[in-house]
């Protein structure tokens, strides 16, 4: 069992997502998806653990000195709520790990699709009792890939591995980020347009 | 007067964006888009210019080969309708150019609201009289910039500048193209989730 709170990967406080192993198939191959990718992905995971807060304090830097994303984490004109950030932040370390374990089964699935419903307004700020915008806009779900996996490429190159190899953790860091939002983005689109 | 059929890019029958530039800007900010990547696209569009043809065959050939892309030319159960792939083809061309001359102004903001309105059942087949399926399923727009930006990159290299320069043209269209897709799926989201 998970110590922190609100990571409820593979629990039975997950609902089902409306996307299967089967659905997520043809969107890999979509995103040139495929084995190589899995196995980069795994091969950055001790580097990305190695530096998992530091990651995170780029990140928060570059979410920090963003009005439009500040606001997420804020009441309209208020300050952001610290308490939130700080949960968010505990949860967003794991799907670090998530994202470079690379187990993209039904559960992790089933977790992408609880992580969207924490996006969007049907569950923003549900988990942590957060005072805070009532939904991440969609507007910024795509762009924000570029800043996440732009950020990390540096980390990547600090595992001691050739160029190539670090070219290939990146590219599939990006395919990864792609296919997550786009499963992030089910709540926020039209019944039947997905 | 442009002579490419249904290409209706700042002329009256397309219909304002709901996306001012001023809300495109913060869009541009989370995706680290700038000047700088403008000045890359510009500098692409030479090479891409004298590649188009070639560059299409490309991603055409990777359309052909999956079922699921294929399918959103096709009617249910049917064939491709041949027509209908030579003139979105043609629009294709210019949006090679268009997304390497980056102008993207109001005019350009109104027009990728009408490719979305395009790929979503709203208008999808009505500008070519086609027979095919009602929607490009949204799950396919965020995944397919893989694609098009990785076999596009050769293509980038080809234009004897050197790799750091090739490397920022790369990065340039992938911000480019994730703020389009972004664009085109205003018709898809939920009203005010946009």
């Amino acid at each position: 069992m998970s110590t922190i709170p609100g990571y409820t990967h593979g629990t039975a406080a997950v609902a089902r997502s409306p996307i299967t192993v089967a659905d997520f198939g043809p969107m890999c191959a979509a995103a040139l998806f495929g084995d190589d990718d899995v196995a980069a992905l795994r091969r950055s995971l001790p580097v990305v653990s190695a530096h998992a807060d530091a990651i995170l304090d780029v990140w928060y830097g570059f979410v920090g000195s963003s009005p439009a994303l500040v606001a997420t984490f804020a009441p309209s004109g208020g300050a952001p709520d610290s308490a939130y950030l700080t949960a968010v932040r505990r949860r967003f370390r794991q799907w670090i790990l998530d994202t470079a374990g690379a187990n993209y089964d039904q559960p992790w699935l089933d977790y992408q699709h609880e992580i969207g419903l924490r996006h969007h307004r049907i569950k923003k700020n549900a988990t942590d009792a957060a005072h805070a915008a009532a939904i991440v806009p969609f507007r910024y779900l795509a762009p924000l890939v570029v800043p996440v996996t732009t950020t990390l490429k540096p980390f990547l190159a600090r595992g001691g591995h050739d160029a190539a190899v670090v070219d290939q953790m990146h590219a599939a860091w990006v395919k990864s980020c792609l296919l997550q939002i786009t499963l992030w983005s089910h709540p926020y689109v039209i019944a039947g347009d997905f």
